[in-house]
């Protein structure tokens, strides 16, 4: 039996979701909480690492157990032994891989405009003279079919540095100032998101030409600016 | 002369806004920085206090001093001084005082509906079985002026416990299932947003009756569970 479970957590105190030789994760804690649960070591999968500071509203993670179990009362369980800061929103029975079968992914990356630091904002602070409609236009430009291999970071394993972006939203909170950035694609590389917000605000800030940039964005281009993990959500993916 | 800073702070560090002896709150922060900007001790006084854990989108706080000031370069000194925590927004000469010239008061209180406890989110949870349409109902009984003792915690030390209550609002956050409440009124009570939001759960919940609440609210009512104050903002103050 495979069951998929929906993980959210705040991934500030974790060095990421993959587990780590002696390093606190996200996958230890699953795993140590299944262990407890089942009395047996069971492996998870998840839709796709986290990096260290890195949070997830919706992390699919699969496992495979040799009986049926009665998902409300597991969740119920687990919730009960999992840290405060990872929870599970529900779980369901699959055929999925969390991981091969996932065909779109949504990241977040939380922005704020303010010339001074808002200490009740989570978020990344983005000076006011930054260029709203430049950071627009670069990030229409990554919609497609495009190699990424320079918005990816060295330490990749993936063979192929081709990806899809279906969809870039950029949303105000609630609270003022803020800036909410959605991309929504088939797949991200080692550090993409982070790196094409970086470059997003180099060319806010006027430090890079859009207009250079159009012409190496997916051939030349390296770039040299990943902005923060801890602004950075893994926001929904979907399956089939 | 007369200077408004409005200060924005995360109050889950601090003992509240009010000094205390030898305890940790924002003014003993903003007069420790006054104090070594201008050499001399500087008393503020703020719109209201807040309590310990509550935080500020906007509190506004004047002093008094016996020279003109360089507002901006002023404001990047107070900033620089100041822990990360608390920031000072914007600084302007005035004439009002800071707390008897206030003429409405804004709050926030934070909350979302989920079953399970979200670790990203920063704000009091409600069971998903919540009746929103009650908690409605009974926050539009409050509009217009009343008598509030009911939602006032013993150690306020006003003459009357009569407000009036401006206006009310539900809204959703773009985060799922986020639910912020404000109220605006000329004033609050001691503890008389976090009682309010207590009774609205309460009543949410169905442990309390709305219809018998109707006939003694504004009486014999005590209310007897004060929400957190970690969800707690204060939002807004307007003056004149």
């Amino acid at each position: 039996m495979r069951y998929m479970m929906i993980v959210t957590y705040n991934g500030r105190g974790f060095y990421g979701f993959q587990r780590q030789r002696e390093k606190n994760t996200i996958q230890d804690k699953l795993e140590d909480a299944l262990e407890i649960l089942f009395k047996q070591h069971i492996e998870t999968v998840a839709s796709g690492r986290t990096d260290a500071m890195v949070s997830a509203y919706n992390q699919p993670v699969h496992f495979d157990i040799d009986r049926e179990i009665d998902t409300k009362k597991f969740m119920h369980s687990m919730n009960g032994i999992l840290p405060n800061t990872i929870k599970i929103k529900f779980v369901v029975p699959t055929e999925h891989h969390a991981r091969f079968s996932a065909k779109k992914k949504t990241y977040l990356y939380k922005m704020y405009i303010s010339d001074i630091d808002l200490p009740i904002y989570n978020a990344l602070r983005l000076d006011n003279k930054i260029d709203i409609d430049a950071m627009k236009e670069f990030a229409n430009m990554l919609i497609g079919e495009h190699d990424f291999a320079g918005f990816c970071a060295k330490g990749g394993m993936t063979k192929t540095t081709v990806r899809t972006i279906y969809n870039i939203e950029f949303k105000q909170g609630v609270e003022e100032h803020t800036l909410n950035f959605y991309i929504t694609g088939n797949g991200f590389l080692y550090k993409m998101v982070r790196n094409i917000v970086g470059t997003m605000i180099e060319i806010g800030m006027h430090r890079l030409d859009l207009n250079e940039l159009k012409n190496t964005l997916f051939s030349t281009y390296r770039s040299t600016y990943t902005a923060k993990p801890e602004h950075l959500y893994l926001y929904d993916v979907k399956y089939e």
